[in-house]
């Protein structure tokens, strides 16, 4: 069931730039500055082999017409992002758009067998529902560390039973084709250069909110894993050295100070304290707190959560200056708010990190919320096992 | 005056790999990969223009026995590097070798004037010592943020009337040369790539000590300077909010709890508190303390002055656990640390780090001492600009 690859470094370059969307001929050549012989040669073999196809007649930009080329219609992408309690599976076409998902509640401690197991199925499905399509390859995201050279996850407290879990194998053996893991901040920012507002920039920084807290790095241009894909791993800097106890079973990491269940904790606490009668009676009557109700309760005007947010906003500010500073991004785009909180959020770390940076790390560089919700893990687990099928062998 | 330069990215390719000493005619083609004619033409063309050379027969591998090639013994880069205090100047070959230098104390607070002026004046009393040799280019380190794209400093507050001051403009139209500036960290980090143990990394973190604090990343094999050139730049990161006052009119800079200045200030304190024996008597004798005085009651066994040693060190410690999360370097170069005081500095990073970073980030990551002395900043100096000369038009 593997789907034919470009046999050389040009087609390649051709099908990732066809990737971002169909092209005339005359552009295309001149973005890959090859001799016309050997461009039409290359396109051709592509076009045998039913990775691009003629889209119809290029806009007149005078002169005699081009056509439009394209990823041809039948390539198909499969995406498998496992979440905070969730399992996401999508099929996106070469251009990595979603065209079929489904989505439901798994939480991955139930081991990796029977998630990796369930997202192999609902691939079926998808697959059998959209004619039996052939996947050209199936991207991966997880929720913590994974050493990508194993296709595994490393250590990751979240997650029991997952260590060294040769995920990336298990897939590729039930599908027959590539498949590439990574973990989900590393995913999501592939999904922002694909699609959202990463697309403009050649370096920017991913910031991934939620129980888990993690960035992803593109720098000049490409993701960047540091030399043992560990790069962009912040989740538990320690802020402090007597703070709450992390799930990793440290003290004062910033997820503990900044996670949603973080914020939800110290929410619960302050409710049971009679601090918050919001939040106290949202908690008598569901007999617990979610991130929403938080972020409910502060867009709201709930002064105690309204402080828990802009307390984690600051945390978080004050992490980010370190890592801006150091790396020197063009934009810092925060994904995986929860709903509503984001304006209050982005004040917060706009204020810590402009006041705080250096001019030449800061001086024009805009700090922005993900628009591009849940899609980012699922085009990025897309962009990311296409960067691998979309190379030269 | 200018020398004739590579004329596509082949020869550019081919120059950056006899940068690295001379290789044989087979094995040269081996690594560039290209068809026996037209390498041969290539050579051929690069030896006319005076830039490659044979250097005799190389060792035997069987069969026939091919040349040895290398730069041409007439190439010669500059490399001026404007430091705490002092000028250094130096001439080096092609392969980036010191061939001859020139240092004397000099304060950079006297103005970019005076500062370029003499380190023009040294390097045409370089050349003519070496029989008016061309200049191919000239690299410069500016202790301070650079603006690499305008060849000039940015914000330095340690370095009054350099803000914007065209130095590689004044330099390249004195000498009729190429010219490229960039902060001494970023230098070093390049001189370590060259002839330090970064040689053997791709990925690489390369931490300055000295009056000012500053680092230099080496990502995917090149220097990586941000979207600004502003990277590396953590000198002024915040550890606290009412810590000590930097020079740059903040409280709390990593630069003014573990720069030498602030090692020298707290030392100071503790001999005319009548604190520390060693540091008292050397005040009384000299009127004043230096960071070699620090490093030599440390080494001598002065408690206050250990402690105040093992307090920077970790600190120091404390900022790269984010930065070595954040970016995953294969390894840490640490350089600049007075005499003596390595070991003991070594010892503390260390432990706070490895007790503190993720496994994924520094399970096998070596942090050591640079044994390049003042040279990584020299021949970091002519890399930089032999990155530009040696790349194709």
């Amino acid at each position: 069931m593997t789907i034919v690859g470009p046999e050389n470094a040009d087609q390649a370059r051709l099908l990732r730039l066809l990737r971002d969307g169909p092209r005339s001929r005359v552009e295309l050549a001149d973005a890959v500055g090859l001799p016309r012989a050997r461009f039409t040669a290359e396109v051709d073999r592509l076009t045998a082999q039913g990775l691009v196809e003629t889209a119809g007649p290029a806009a007149s930009r005078g002169g005699r017409r081009s056509s439009l080329l394209r990823i041809a219609g039948q390539v198909r992408f499969g995406a498998v992002v496992v979440g905070d309690g969730r399992l996401d599976v999508a099929l996106t076409d070469g251009e990595l758009t979603v065209l079929a998902r489904h989505g439901e509640p798994l939480d991955a401690r139930v081991g990796p067998d029977a998630v990796v197991g369930r997202a192999v199925e609902v691939l079926g499905k998808l697959r059998a529902e959209a004619g039996l399509v052939r996947l050209a390859g199936v991207g991966v995201a997880l929720p913590g560390p994974v050493a990508v050279r194993d296709g595994a996850p490393s250590v990751a407290p979240a997650l029991p039973g997952w260590h060294q879990f040769p995920v990336r194998d298990t897939i590729a053996a039930e599908l027959g084709c590539p498949v590439q893991v990574d973990n989900d901040a590393n995913v999501m920012a592939l999904g922002e250069q694909h699609a959202g507002t990463g697309r403009a920039f050649d370096d920017f920084l991913y910031v991934k909110l939620g129980n888990a807290i993690g960035s992803g790095l593109i720098l000049g241009g490409a993701l960047y894993r540091g030399a043992a894909s560990g790069a962009g791993d912040v989740g538990h800097l320690q802020l402090t050295e007597d703070g709450p106890l992390c799930g990793c079973g440290q003290p004062g990491c910033l997820e503990a100070y900044c996670g949603d269940a973080a914020l939800v904790r110290d929410a619960v606490t302050a409710a049971r304290a009679g601090r918050s009668t919001a939040l106290g009676d949202r908690l008598a009557a569901a007999g617990t707190l979610t991130m929403a109700d938080v972020a409910r309760a502060a867009t709201g005007g709930d002064p105690v959560a309204q402080t828990l947010v802009r307390d984690a906003a600051r945390r978080l500010g004050q992490v980010l200056v370190s890592l801006v500073s150091f790396v020197n991004p063009a934009i810092v785009i925060i994904g995986g708010a929860a709903p509503g909180i984001g304006p209050v959020l982005l004040a917060e770390i706009r204020s810590v990190v402009y006041r705080r940076s250096t001019p030449l790390a800061t001086g024009s560089m805009p700090i922005v919320l993900s628009d591009l919700d849940d899609r980012a893990a699922l085009v990025g687990a897309a962009r990311l096992v296409s960067d691998q099928v979309f190379a030269a062998c």
